[in-house]
């Protein structure tokens, strides 16, 4: 079990609709499509991962960490920690 | 208290200083500094900026949010969704 | 021709290689991996996406709008706000 | 001159107003206002920041860069792999 375990049919959904865009984005630099037209469409799927990102965030948030602290064990701040540098790693990505 | 209370020192000096590099690119574009050199210290005022946004974000999750979940009461999930908006318009600015 | 052509066959093969890195991501949900290595690697796919839309970018600059202001054409300008354009919806996502 | 010369006064403008709102985030600091709400107002900050670089990037490839271009020397692939780099930098702030 996971933080987005019960949204796994969705995230799968926006994954694979993800990878068509990359595939998409191939057939654009294959059949010479005009520059910025890619760049808009790097774009819109840049922020559909960020979105993905988000959620599972969210979700590892609302469960994951949610569950460690309520336990009150001492694994609470490493997971607290842990989120932190991963919203770090988004941020500047 | 605020989560970052503990702190309070550390981020107004964090503070002071991006307060000075804002006022480092006036005097920049002042004097005509090149373009590209006013560019680069941009840069570097914004991640200034976020590692303020990420420390507050660390400090907010490890306390205000900490203690929301382990008082057990129903705004828990309340400030992780708020904790995730503000998240999202980290990543998204 | 674009201004990415004679780089074609290079980023048809990263653009390749980012597809197989959001197939990874979906068999990372399949499997439930742990939440906070996938957001590692949605953080390298969304770099990877950047790299190359600062590669097109630069190309575009270095093939379409230098042409154009060579041209001496009233297209000039347009093409400069036009590139400007997309790299605000670029640092924005 | 610079690419900036004539929008100067704007500049400065916008950039003093950042000032003040770096100042007014201290203030939010040293009165303990809620985490979230500064999280907020730093977001806004960094908005402003990297509209004020893309305001000066548009103005240094409309000038600078075309300048460079239209002069037809051999600095002109120079100043466009400079100005790649500088997108590079705000891209991944």
């Amino acid at each position: 079990m996971r933080g987005y375990t019960q949204d796994k049919d969705a995230y799968l959904k926006r994954l694979r609709r993800i990878e068509g865009q990359v595939r998409g984005l191939q057939r654009m630099v294959e059949s010479d499509t005009y520059c910025i037209d890619i760049l808009t469409q790097v774009s819109a799927v840049t922020r559909a991962l960020q979105a993905v990102a988000l959620g599972l965030l969210e979700d590892h948030l609302g469960h994951c960490v949610t569950e460690a602290i309520a336990d009150g064990g001492p694994e609470a701040s490493e997971k607290v920690k842990e989120a932190a540098e991963a919203i770090g790693r988004l941020v500047r990505s």
